[in-house]
């Protein structure tokens, strides 16, 4: 693969996945939505499927990481470092491209996030707070437990995704892309009820960054005492899926 | 392909895809249904599962486009223009007669559609508007934000079906179908809050028309003023998504 | 195939798909279940996924049709009727066994199906009728209307099935099952809404004659008025996908 | 494959499906977390996606049982059981080990699981009792229609998985993994209502004796009067199954 093709494949791919998960966010959170409120099975499918059109899209250009947790774990298992920077520097463009297109796709709505669009003029005609569309949030604010989390999480996709190149049949099928969305699918069912599962740095910092410039009415704050937690969580997971991998494998 | 096959694949694929999704829709808004009121998950897997169904069926006569934005984007990338408008007449045809049979398959209920049948004699009694379940409608009406939302909906669609056919082990498999089928319930999970996504003009243009022609009770408005909206936007943003596709990869 | 093969295959394999399908109606339908009242989507999953288990483990034995629907639509098709006999007679045999079978898991919250079960003494209280656990109701009952809906929904599952045959790299694929069982979901999202979806004579009519006999405590009526409706709605449905495949194909 | 191979396949394996399973009974059962409250769909996807992120993982190192029902139905299916007791001692320590990383995962969820964390002060500020996280619990205590229930859902999960290996394209597929944890998310639809579905020896009293040993707020009773049901209903299930498929192919 060439650098140019790596770049351009993690920046459209990342897009992509970004798009599909802020926006799945955005169609459970906002009012004037027709997923208002539909739970999180949306949410957790979203996602997946989010990593299902960005994955496959970007694969023949650069493989498809999107992730620098999956980067890093690569990296580790393979030893090969040179282009791990030209993968993380992809990501990041490609998940601030998507939180923005996110952010098209519902403008009027975002635009509508003021007190007074819902008629009723109740509770519920406040202002939703808008940085859970973008990043994550953690239910309970406890950086070493939230830490915990992210990095098992993180391991519990990275590891599968190592271990399926060896699986017989598989490593080489087009199918395993399907299989590794429905295993986001299944990280977010079970494992996103603490931290909202970031499990990808850039996923989590990109969209954060573009949180913080967009003029989005009554958005609320950006948080950046958390930030770190999505950030340094998963490249500890992903580091050690990789170690385990080498030694286990 | 002969024109002949072409014409029948189209014609029998875009109906099934429209009988499955008109047919979700009347499943979760009508009265007297055992889907009533069942949720955006439904809506978004029956859509997926429609294109399971019909582009399978479809696929050894005309490939199963179903769409005219993806016959487009497929179009641009290649330059073959010659059988165009036969795939475009197919889906036209097809996208009405889906309608009329899910309009068959709901009969009963469709009848029912009159104050009364509910015995509450409450609000819940009033008939239902039913133009949704035959064609998008916008939650907040702003034609420039709903073109956008169909525009980037529709390059999610067809830029990452552009991408299978270069997918190692994807572009002649048979599992191609499965994976836009899962596709497309993640562009209605993710981004089908703001317009309900048409991304398909057939998918939208021909129920309308179905639907100002049925003798459906207490039917309500065609609305013909936004009907503009669901197919420009995806006729753009499958041009688009060839002309990136040709562009990136 | 030998003729005790195919009688074993679908005995088994329906045995399989209905103790999924009239277990997931159980699952919803009864007190003292852990999915009670959990909706539609899981009805539509349960049955799909109970084609999944049924077809693959019948397939290599009888190739997995489990319903004289299918059978009917492949013998109109090829021309060969020899065996269509021990195929309905196989589904008939399993579609009764796994009524038992799906009986027997939940006998529990069978026997507390009494007045005081429920220690509320409310209306949640009194016993629930136990039909739709085994066999189809109309929403809305008009024989005609119920016909066509069932006609039409069977159409939706034999012609994709019949055209998955043809499907480049699909045909003798080990994922057919697979995509059969998603299509098989989808029927019932999108259009089990009004007869919920029998689309199968022996899984209709074999539960039907089990639950006459089960000694279920107020079990409630059989419905043998409208029984005909499902048996002679998908023999019509797959007969006539089996004339529009060799019309078309 | 080594033994070696075998143990740490099966350890690893059996951890990342109890992760996931109880990962997402946590989910769904704890206060704070993002998921609550979101019923039986995410509750049997939950699973079924364990068992593929799982399966996949221990595929390439011991073939992924994960499950003491299923190496006994291949056991009494081929005759060999050298290596029984090898697969037993990797799932009995998987599954603790991944009960308690699970802990982990919603460790400040679990402590929170304390009168006053929900500020309401209401009836929902009462601690949840947490055996249900780790293990399974029926509806209705009836041991013998509980055990009955055992066995058929465990012969509904390892006679499919044994006739899979037979079933043309499926054997050595790489699919073949997808397909059994759909299988196990229908199984959780139809046929969890009573018990919750073991199915696993495994699964239920591995967790068990870490919640037995585990410092957890308000955990309430291990419930060992009843743990023998999902240990001794499997092996029966994966003993008949194993015997069924001797007999029927």
């Amino acid at each position: 693969m060439s650098n140019g093709d790596i770049l351009v494949g993690e920046i459209i791919g990342t897009a992509i996945l970004i798009l599909f998960g802020a926006g799945v966010c955005a169609a459970v959170t906002l009012r004037h939505s027709k997923a208002r409120a539909s739970g999180w099975t949306v949410i957790a499918f979203g996602w997946g499927f989010g990593v299902l059109a960005g994955a496959y899209t970007a694969a023949p250009l650069s493989g498809g990481h999107l992730n620098p947790a999956v980067t890093l774990g690569i990296a580790v298992d393979t030893g090969e470092w040179g282009k791990v920077w030209l993968y993380l520097l992809g990501q990041m463009i490609g998940a601030m491209l998507g939180a923005a297109l996110a952010y098209l796709v519902y403008f009027a709505q975002f635009q509508a996030n003021v007190r007074g669009s819902d008629t009723t003029g109740g509770p519920a005609d406040e202002p939703t707070p808008t940085l859970g569309i973008f990043s994550t949030i953690p239910e309970i604010r406890n950086p070493v437990a939230n830490l915990v989390t992210e990095i098992i999480a993180t391991i519990a996709l990275v590891l599968p995704i190592l271990a399926f190149g060896l699986t017989e049949g598989l490593g080489q099928s087009g199918t395993t892309v399907l299989i590794v969305s429905l295993l986001v699918v299944g990280i977010g069912l079970s494992l996103g009820g603490p931290t909202g599962y970031a499990i990808n740095p850039a996923r989590d910092l990109g969209p954060r960054i573009v949180h913080a410039f967009l003029p989005i009415p009554n958005k609320g704050t950006s948080d950046w005492a958390y930030a770190w937690v999505p950030v340094v969580g998963p490249l500890v997971g992903g580091t050690l899926a990789g170690l385990i991998y080498n030694a286990a494998f």
